[in-house]
């Protein structure tokens, strides 16, 4: 698993790994036959962790704001789709072969490593116009110059250790495959490499069924597909991976205004969510995408540095445009407030939901020393926002005997319409309060001899093991307010 | 759209399939390109319907039984995990195409065409007999055999009306895809055509990480793609779709006994979704696959026939022990009761999510006559269950003066962050009851003079249409207990 994490134990990336798999998070793959690269399985408390994430997400998008709706668009698409969206000319990276060892490298990262050893070098000059250089003749394709610069600054292939390249390729990462069984009939077809063009090309049916005025957006969930080249950092760069994305249609000439408000609210709900302030930055792109007018990364200082894990996007009237020349059918709104028709502008929002779910995780995961003297001792536990955490509550009967396991199972059962929850009767309460810290379980119930006597209960805190009494009546309340979704809704309106 | 259907005013499914795209429930996908065969999008209203059919199935599977935990697989496996569950070899349809028009049949579906005709004569005992050996011929994979028999029964190609027939030879189903981009890696991946794989591969890692003890059961909800051959009946059988299937594993022997509480356990279940029981019957299997011991579908009476919605299947220590060979790696659990180890049997249960969509949507769909004399009219309607429908109320100023928009959007405010509303301030209220209808919104709520004078609202039933007056403080409370799922989940336990 992870091979391109480094062997150090206290790497936090490799703990984060480490912890995903062992306590029921991320698998690999098909990891009895050794794995599929760059794909993952979530778990038990990760599919409830994802499940909950996405969930908030929605919930924010079409309730929150009373002008979005959501939608669920097929993964397989028109062809034409893709080519309208640029992606079947343009949606490449350039690619090279080792001769000798036959190993396939994409030509910007040789150079971008080439650059990085520079910088750490003390060569701070020589990096920037060595990255100044490639961007360049990216940009105009000129891909002979890229070999070129490739053999003039020495770069060989770590297998080989030679410098005998082939010519730089231009690859096109999105999937294809054969679809219909009629051989006449039968066409290639992409896995869709962004969700947004099921979006796009339903802008029409979405704004006429559901009778939306602009500004109005449109909300998806969803799987997507890139055969990435460099596919590392765990869930961070999949090969199969899952967006979130809402475009937003709005009158031509104030996409900016919209733009901006965007960022802002975007920025807001991961802070609500418990990210803290000084790991998230705005990174404001400088060079644009060919449909982009504005564009911003939302950051997150993750293990292996400050990287997006959302985008806000200005896309113009680029993608409706294309649509409508290729498909000759009109992608335009009537605007009865100024009584003109025209191709809304769109700006939109897209989010990783692994990417999300890898930020969650990495900022929950908190290793402190608790105790004194020699019972001084690290804890692990994950602190995850309680309306996240893939289990809300565990019950646990202090003993078992003495009726108090069938008092904790009736507490169980008239709570568990409600909440996520764990029942536990077996090893030392000590024990059990550890597993559940350690999927991020914010409270634990506890059920002892006292409860059989005044209904009451210990609570007992994740984050500050804390513990309280309360009674009985009073547990629905607490998991509600404590636990519910709503709390964090009222927070982002 | 949808060209297998018959040209009727009064044919249920093409009113179902016009219904659900015109009030923004499901789309063609890609309908501006003139659409992709088979394959559909869900709108705003479909995606709600269809999440909250999901969310239940999920919360139904992984909160009310405490020995069942879900986890969301990828749908890309190792190619490895095909061979083992058998689909590289023989996940087939036979196909024999036509050489003058050039087109491509399954030659099972030639036959069973072919027995329809003799049923519709009166020829029952032919068309017994024909079906009969038609199975055995394919059972037992004599494929000449099947074409000799096509052409004996004079069958022709529709389109060129000869039978002028090439081989019948086996078309597999998967779809598959390159992945990886370094030449030498790259390999042929398929895309799942079902999700219970995933589960099957990560037996040991959920058993492991979340402490399950047998008997106890996965859940998963996922796409799953099949190159279907006959795709048709709108989003009942298509190329793209969507499965929740839940594995449990028992131990070898009690297979049978959990096969028959599955069974009554999933009834159940969409009884208490509102299906009403005349709809609803058991298909016991009669031939088995080679996988199963046992096998019954649960079918609905869908508007051609009673066609499966839900499988429950007994299938044996099948997948792992294949799983267990090619691997190389035990699939084995150690049962601390009985001191032994061993491969566990799997009772499954497997349910379209999209055919469980096209049976809600169709068994709420209402046409009722309304009125009386002169105003006699049709009235048409979604009866969702409140738990399920998309929206769960609208709010209505009952005119847009007076401060009344202002009070709805106050009350509109309080609910939002726990009900889907909608708000609506245009054209008559008539019209404005007769639209949720039609998306099946269960309650309308309208605020008129009076509210602002006592704060009391209407609430407008949409099954009855019936009015009833309530205190705004008390509105909360009604629509929880009405559309909460909580609901539903105790009828369930």
């Amino acid at each position: 698993m992870a091979k391109n994490d480094k062997n150090q134990d206290n790497n936090p990336l490799k703990k984060i790994i480490a912890h995903a798999k062992e306590y029921g998070f991320v698998y690999q793959s098909s990891e009895i036959y050794d794995g599929l690269q760059a794909v993952y399985d979530y778990g038990p408390y990760g599919a409830e962790l994802k499940k909950n994430l996405k969930d908030l997400w929605w919930t924010s998008m079409t309730r929150l704001n009373d002008n979005i709706v959501g939608i669920d668009a097929s993964i397989f698409m028109h062809p034409l789709v893709w080519k309208a969206s640029g992606h079947v000319d343009g949606f490449n990276d350039p690619m090279i072969d080792n001769k000798d060892s036959k190993k396939r490298y994409r030509a910007d990262v040789l150079l971008e490593d080439k650059a990085a050893e520079y910088e750490k070098a003390g060569e701070q000059d020589k990096a920037d116009a060595l990255l100044k250089e490639m961007g360049r003749l990216l940009e105009a394709e000129e891909l002979d110059a890229v070999r070129e610069l490739i053999v003039s600054e020495g770069i060989v292939c770590p297998i080989s250790g030679t410098g005998n390249w082939t010519e730089v390729r231009q690859f096109n990462l999105m999937f294809s495959t054969q679809v219909g069984s009629v051989a006449e009939d039968a066409s290639e077809i992409y896995l869709r490499p962004e969700t947004a063009q099921g979006i796009f090309v339903n802008f029409l049916n979405v704004q006429k069924t559901a009778r939306m005025k602009i500004p109005f957006g449109i909300a998806q969930i969803g799987k997507a597909f890139r055969n990435e080249i460099v596919a590392r950092q765990f869930i961070f760069r999949m090969r199969e991976f899952e967006q979130m994305e809402m475009q937003f249609f709005v009158r031509p000439g104030e996409e900016l205004k919209w733009f901006e408000a965007w960022k802002e609210s975007r920025m807001k709900w991961h802070k609500v969510l418990g990210i803290p302030e000084d790991k998230l930055r705005f990174h404001d792109h400088e060079k644009l995408a060919h449909y982009a007018n504005a564009a911003a990364d939302i950051e997150y200082d993750f293990p292996f540095g400050f990287k997006e894990v959302e985008g806000i996007h200005s896309r113009t009237d680029f993608d409706l445009t294309q649509h409508q020349a290729l498909s000759k059918k009109k992608q335009q709104y009537f605007d009865t407030e100024i009584n003109k028709n025209y191709v809304p502008y769109v700006v939109e929002t897209s989010i990783g939901a692994d990417r999300l779910f890898l930020m969650t995780l990495a900022n929950a995961l908190v290793e402190e020393e608790v105790g004194e003297g020699d019972k001084k001792k690290m804890r692990t536990y994950l602190k995850f926002h309680p309306a996240l955490a893939p289990v809300k509550a565990a019950i646990f009967p202090l003993t078992r005997k003495d009726g108090l396991p069938e008092k904790a199972k009736e507490i169980f059962n008239s709570l568990n319409f409600d909440f996520n929850l764990i029942y536990e009767d077996k090893q030392a309460i000590g024990k059990r309060y550890t597993r559940q810290d350690l999927i991020g379980t914010p409270f634990c119930i506890a059920v002892d001899h006292q409860t059989l006597e005044d209904d009451t209960v210990t609570i007992r805190h994740r984050d500050t093991m804390e513990q309280e009494r309360i009674h009985i009546s009073g547990l629905h309340g607490f998991l509600a307010k404590s636990c519910s979704a709503s709390e964090i809704y009222k927070q982002l309106s």
